[in-house]
């Protein structure tokens, strides 16, 4: 199942797209005289799992005339968390020798942007450059899950573009971060930093998380080429260990890293207004934003 | 003015605290006939402001019965951003050189817990400190804002008790931090990690706010005593420097750093259930929260 959000007179809505049709969720529930609005994906996500079945079913009746704008599939999370250097390829690139744990820095809410918004050149910073990185939402209300239970936490996965500011993050020269650590907010978490979708997988579309094949172009041209398989840290650990001591929400967005061919430590060359940024994994989709100068 | 968020028949709603008494600003508000409900602070500080004049007036005719639950005065607020190691006495007693930009680190919404709140032992933890901090409160939304018109964003101010997870932060030996910076993420942002109030209190009464005395105690005994006067990078500076690609919103929490006395870095005494600790801040007030394991 594929769960979106369009925006259709003036209001967020949750839908299926379904053979290149959407289908309101919304209008479904309220047909169905569910009580309270479905209005979002989170509230769809935390529906009990039967009731949904029976929305999602009964949508096919609500079908969406024309083409509304696709938002980002997961409006206002609790939490934005995506994981540093956890592709070997991407620490070698950095000369990176490992972490014992996995390791997290944070984006705010408002950084979500989604399918057919642009990527923003900051106006502080010339270093702007790209992540693809396979992300998964949480399900349900999760704290200290061990590893073995870490999996139902996950309801489905999106593409994220961990959009970065490496002027800031790891300083002009690309290798002086301030002496406390790489800047992650000013260097990872200005406005429209974290694009998602196009939608979200439900995770038993997906099946194996780890079998997925994972493409970034800028312009056309491959710049990062990868499968999800080489993750260091993989999906099960990175929950359980978030969960030891943090309450995982409903919504809460985990990503999961990047693999070698950003720009920072290639050619330099980062990202300018009028280029396309292209994110494609499969199974999942192509999440496409434009660059533009602020 | 003093603003404050309490919980009546299962509601959230903001209150103007006067003179011992709660007054109601929804209720004020609803008697207007202002649309849309004022039910949070949040609310209260994106009104405008002459409207906000006009409502807190009305509102002594609606005074809250009883003694109801003090919350955090800010509920989900898109950010919350705390500046780092922003006192020398602070940075000396980490040996810590400083750094030429203010750093900052961040927390989650659900982080944020107020005067009436636990703090709360981890399972995973065995090492939680205390920081008191001068917390600001974004009034107004601000980018690209300059030194000179950076406190014009700001609404005004809340006590922030930076509660951090040292073994995370720093490694268990308090000097091992991962190899890409202090762990923000398992150190800082762990649930209950934030408690703020117990009031949030306009920058017009606050006046000048590096002229504020700060205390904080364990059961009785202080533990950290500063003047805001030692703050390193001041809070022009920062708003300033945030606003630098990213958008404050109204709401936001800014936090403006500790100075020394914390336990990691002293008798490392850390808190234990059964703990109290109060940190108190002039013009503001005392917040109070005891320690609980979970």
């Amino acid at each position: 199942m594929k769960l979106g959000t369009v925006r259709v007179k003036g209001k967020s809505e949750a839908v299926i797209v379904k053979g290149g049709e959407l289908y309101s969720i919304s209008d479904a529930a309220r047909d169905l005289g569910i009580k309270g609005h479905i209005r979002s994906v989170k509230d769809v996500v935390q529906l009990d799992g039967r009731l949904r079945e029976v929305i999602i079913e009964h949508s096919e009746g609500f079908r969406i005339d024309g083409s509304p704008a696709m938002q980002a599939p997961v409006q206002g999370p609790d939490k934005v968390i995506l994981a540093a250097i956890n592709y070997k390829t991407h620490a070698n690139e950095q000369s990176f020798k490992g972490m014992e744990d996995p390791f997290f820095f944070t984006k705010f809410p408002s950084c979500i942007s989604g399918p057919e918004d642009p990527i923003v050149i900051p106006r502080s910073s010339s270093m702007v450059d790209y992540e693809i990185e396979l992300a998964l939402v949480i399900g349900k209300r999760s704290k200290y899950v061990s590893e073995r239970e870490a999996m139902d936490s996950v309801f489905g996965y999106m593409v994220l573009n961990d959009v970065s500011f490496r002027d800031y993050q790891l300083g002009k020269d690309l290798k002086s971060p301030p002496p406390l650590g790489h800047n992650w907010v000013m260097g990872k978490a200005m406005d429209m930093a974290a694009p998602t979708g196009p939608v979200l997988v439900t995770s038993d579309e997906i099946g194996d998380p780890y079998s997925l094949q994972m493409e970034l172009r800028v312009n056309g041209k491959t710049r990062q080429k990868a499968s999800t398989g080489e993750m260091v840290f993989k999906i099960d650990r990175m929950v359980s260990y978030l969960s030891q001591g943090i309450t995982l929400l409903p919504g809460d967005i985990i990503s999961t890293g990047t693999p070698a061919g950003v720009a920072a430590f290639t050619d330099r060359n980062f990202l300018r207004a009028g280029d396309v940024v292209e994110a494609e994994i499969s199974k999942i989709g192509r999440l496409r934003n434009p660059v533009r100068n602020e």
